[in-house]
């Protein structure tokens, strides 16, 4: 394949690949009977499943700009090269929780990698109440192994500090984060959209709200400057695909080091506007109350498996610069460990409450919307089931400390899931 | 100059920098008739006054290792690059501040400077009762203007990204402060010391008081991780010159990005040692109660014109993507910024304090200590002051969020100063 990058079509995809041996070994021997299916639903990149006699492969390959919006919005090649980094740390942190890569090339901005079958992408399962075993484990060990295991709890600082200068880099697609996500939902940006009219209203009071803001901006901050860990990015559930009993984690090109709350926060953010939105997605009344009593459950679960799985490794696999065994374990004091523990899960607690509020708002307010509210077809409704996701976003943000536990925040769901705020 | 490494010396030094233009117009055409000096007192580098016809200038070059050890604790020589940027950095963000850069050599890890005169270092000062005006004034201002113009508060955030990849390369002079700073003073580590056996009795207490030490691992963390701005690094009393009115502020090659709090909290611990250490030097009883007086004053002074110069700054330079004006200002909501910027300046003043108490810890338990405490002659009265300055730490880090203000730290300052803790 040459260096000067060409975006791939079905067409070419034969062509280009097919001297590739991981590709005759994974799809098969002759490119010529390959078939290719463009599949990328996400906002950004191309993505092909390539089949042939041998099986099948994943073909993703970044364009010079912003799928959803257009060559207006040009966004550099290199989230290629981020991506497979991440995917290759994640896949060290957290063995067989993302699909393996067979082959990367940077020129093309260009990734093969697993193709993951049955599996569907999480956000369509909670739009159409499907649920899915295990999820919650998987999904709290991952959060728990890649956050704990790319922080300076465990890793080389020497190392840890190589990696942070080399995602430093992945600067435009941090950018989208920080704007999208953190700034223009709260005030009348250009780009921003709401579904309905009916929203006005609640959308003017909390871009009016100075204490939602101003702890908005103090998030915003956070996750720009405290670079604890390497994150997914944007581990929403349209980036998890599930089968009956398996998940993996895809996408992580918005990889960059930033606090541990985030990832496991803005995924909470979304179980809470998938819960929300049920009411809009029933076929009778209270068709769905079981999956939506499902969803707090995966989410209440999810905290708990990676609450108790951040605590093992903390235990097991403490072997990083940040509190030394020497001061505790080793002088009889592994209760003060413990103590460190317990303050840094507070934290931690906290901060995904703050970030999983401002995903909810973000995805209401700003750009990027998600499918099981959009595709609420009475406008009506779907007002209540947004309106509703916002007041508890503005809660999860103002009040975080105030709660101790998920199943309070699965309380105050089932609280506002009876208001109607328009 | 040729590009393979060779540490100066004062006969050497007119023949390897003689052709460089900035040495001829500064020290002298004709380096055979330049003196050279090596004056460097500190623990890390060679530096020489070169004097000539013209004038004089400083000539500072790494060493491949700690200088206070010798060879076997190997150090890096791109600190002098680090070194370099920073200061080219300070003097854009705090102009005048400190010494111009003439020349930089990145492979003989060599700087040439200003000389300054007739600055005299600090510590020395402080440690013989000499006052300085202004010191205060700038001194605050000068922690306000770098710590706010290095960060994302004003800063193009993708440059900031860039400054903060440039400077993660600065990962062995991290580790010293992180080892000596954070971690070694509060275990029986190899290089540790202290100065008399009377004080055997409050380490081991204090090494085995848990609170103390988590505490102390969480501002570590927040040391590793929280990359809020471009830090000096090691903001201590010996890296600040003085003259009767004037100051300027040298050596930050332990340069890197880091929570504001720090320097100014490095530099208040070492003021605050400086006051318990006046005892130690009174020629009669309350000789020094003036100049002890003074040092608090000078503390108190310090935040007043840093909260000030901050304030200043993010009314009128608030440039970069923290706290958008568009969320605030733009909104005819003033308030709600002035909001945000009491939160940050809380929080500020509540780590310098954590900082400030560490500070004190490692430079009387660890392996690097202050001259003002070490050349107190009377072992018992040293221990005295040491004690005093290490139950006053623990206050500071222990009951940083107790405080509103410099003027109660050094009520408790003075309220130390009259026990005896052995």
């Amino acid at each position: 394949m040459g260096s000067s990058y060409e975006p791939l079509n079905v067409d070419t995809i034969g062509e280009k690949l097919g001297q590739l041996e991981i590709m005759k070994e994974k799809v098969g021997p002759d490119s010529s009977i390959w078939s290719a299916q463009e599949v990328g639903d996400g906002n950004l990149n191309l993505v092909f499943i390539v089949s042939g006699p041998s099986g099948q492969a994943i073909v993703k390959q970044a364009l010079p700009y912003v799928r959803l919006v257009g060559d207006s919005w040009p966004l550099p090649l290199k989230r290629a090269f981020f991506e497979y980094h991440a995917l290759i740390r994640q896949a060290k942190y957290a063995p067989g929780a993302v699909p393996r890569v067979y082959h990367f090339d940077e020129s093309q901005a260009l990734i093969v990698m697993q193709f993951m079958s049955p599996h569907v992408i999480l956000r369509n399962s909670l739009k159409d109440g499907v649920k899915h075993e295990n999820l919650a484990e998987f999904t709290g060990k991952f959060c728990a192994r890649t956050l704990f295991r790319g922080s300076d709890l465990s890793m080389n600082t020497k190392e840890r500090k190589k990696d942070l200068a080399l995602f430093a880099d992945n600067a435009e697609l941090c950018d989208i984060t920080e704007n999208l996500v953190f700034t223009d939902p709260y005030c009348d940006a250009k780009m921003n959209r709401h579904t309905s009219p009916h929203l006005n209203g609640i959308v003017a009071d909390l871009r009016a709200d100075m204490d939602l803001k101003v702890t908005a901006q103090h998030f915003k901050a956070k996750f720009c400057n405290n670079a604890e860990t390497l994150l997914h990015g944007d581990l929403h559930t349209g980036s998890i695909m599930v089968t009956d009993r398996e998940t993996v984690v895809i996408d992580p090109e918005f990889a960059t080091y930033g606090p541990i709350g985030f990832d496991i926060g803005m995924m909470l953010g979304n179980f809470y506007m998938a819960y929300f939105a049920q009411d809009g997605h029933e076929t009778s009344k209270g068709a769905r109350d079981g999956y939506a009593q499902w969803i707090l459950d995966v989410t209440c679960d999810i905290w708990q498996h990676f609450e108790q799985e951040f605590c093992h490794l903390w235990r097991t696999e403490r072997t990083g610069i940040l509190y030394d065994r020497r001061l505790f374990e080793d002088q009889n004091q592994t209760i003060a460990a413990e103590r460190a523990l317990a303050d840094r899960l507070k934290d931690i607690w906290s901060d995904l409450l703050g970030f999983a509020g401002i995903e909810m708002h973000r995805r209401i307010l700003g750009l990027a919307h998600i499918m099981e509210l959009d595709s609420i077809e009475n406008d009506d409704l779907r007002a209540v089931c947004e309106a509703r996701a916002l007041q508890f976003g503005r809660q999860l943000v103002l009040s975080r400390n105030a709660y101790n536990s998920p199943y309070q925040i699965a309380e105050l769901a089932r609280a506002v899931r009876k208001e109607n705020y328009l």
